[in-house]
């Protein structure tokens, strides 16, 4: 049994996106998931205070009886927490596969760095609010099963790291940051302008020297500007890439849409690769 | 005579713009300024090529004839041409005042980091297109003819620099990141939800270990979201400070308006602070 703790670093869920969620986890014998009282809680933007969401996060962290982590949701606030629940997180945190996206990539950049358990980045609960969002949601609860067929399908020989743009831009040289040096790094973004994403390129290009190469993912829902941006996100990439001699090795599948695949970190799963 | 070279290493401005700023310098006999024809060029979101904006921009700097180099407009644009820019500026340069703000801060910090001239943090020449705009261009104008009341107020005995929040944090750990130990840090930011603005201080106070303190403009054109954050900006700087031991020094008079003051880099033009 592969039993899965679920939490909210960032933003909460309803009880209706836990019901329909564990509905579809009927079907997965193997699985079983418990939602966090945390994941329902409220406080401003967020899914309860910064105390809370920390403490939730290394309980389940450190609850020996789960062998998974699984945010509920993005939207922003892991920032506020990573840091210091990194901090309590015991010997049991460090079997543990962790999957998030989005502001969740906040988690997997810490643990990463810090080499704490595997994470993964996959869809989320939260998904399930996506028309065709169970298809999602059951990408993960197969990966849990032990199904290889929802991984991203460029994972070669290289170890990779995937990341939401602007989560990952974020903590370029701070303490959560891990050492991407060898590794091929997967990048999606969504509801942006173009500046924006040239922008975030700009910065996070400059910190990813010595990776073995960028792959970009979906870049959904790009705002409009008053002015055409002039080229698409892939040039975008592309330029950023050549001014640091980063190669760019063409398109992941991952995204925020129902089709986002699964990037376990580093070359977990590979056989034959590590 | 002082001399004003204008270019814009963002984006472009319209004859009209450099006509109506043009009419406000007649007031100023000490002043002339000369709008660059790359000011009116366009390709795509910007005011010509990278290499187009590039030249221009080296050009001004580079050109004897001129004792201060003003940016036309922001809207991001100047993190594709400051490094090569700054890379082809020559002695010619280093005496002259260069003003700009929003996304021009972009070529403030490198110059900065470079040591090259005075940058100052100031209003632009499109801010004539705001209500009542005549006002903050005026401000400039004065600036340049030797005029002190259009300073910031809050400038005393510690260096200074001021700064847009994102474009700051883009320029965290990259190579036009200037060295702000010892500094009091003023910080603007406009059009941005307060989700962003929250994880935009996390990044860049991870970034400014050793700094005197902060001072937080105005965070104009606040965006909705789906959910109120829950609290103001203010509370966000606060906390950011706070768990970066970084001295919150209060409000400072800056912003993307017609109210936006003048902040010299560094102690300049402070008689008896330097």
């Amino acid at each position: 049994m592969v039993r899965v703790a679920i939490c909210a670093p960032s933003r909460a869920i309803t009880q209706d996106v836990a019901q329909r969620v564990q509905a579809l986890a009927a079907d997965y014998p193997g699985i079983e998931l418990q939602f966090h009282p945390q994941c329902f809680r409220s406080a401003g933007h967020f899914a309860g205070t910064d105390a809370e969401r920390v403490e939730a996060l290394a309980e389940c962290a450190n609850d020996s009886g789960f062998d998974a982590v699984w945010a509920a949701r993005g939207g922003y606030g892991a920032a506020r927490v990573v840091e210091d629940a990194l901090g309590r997180f015991t010997a049991a945190a460090e079997q543990k596969t962790f999957l998030a996206y989005s502001d969740g990539g906040t988690l997997l950049g810490g643990l990463y760095r810090d080499r704490i358990g595997l994470p993964v980045h996959a869809p989320m609960p939260s998904d399930i609010n996506r028309p065709g969002g169970e298809v999602a949601v059951r990408r993960v609860l197969g990966y849990l099963s032990g199904e290889r067929g929802g991984l991203e399908p460029s994972l070669d020989h290289h170890p990779v790291a995937a990341f939401n743009l602007t989560t990952l831009a974020m903590l370029c040289g701070g303490p959560l940051m891990p050492g991407l040096a060898g590794h091929v790094v997967l990048i999606e973004e969504v509801s942006e302008h173009l500046y924006a994403v040239d922008r975030l390129f700009f910065h996070l290009t400059a910190h990813l020297g010595g990776v073995a190469g960028l792959r970009l993912g979906r870049v959904g829902d790009v705002l409009e500007n008053d002015i055409e941006f002039g080229c698409d996100a892939e040039a975008i990439a592309r330029h950023w890439c050549a001014r640091h001699a980063i190669p760019y090795h063409g398109r992941a599948d991952i995204g925020h849409d129902v089709a986002n695949k699964i990037v376990p970190f580093g070359l977990a799963g590979r056989e034959g690769a590590q």
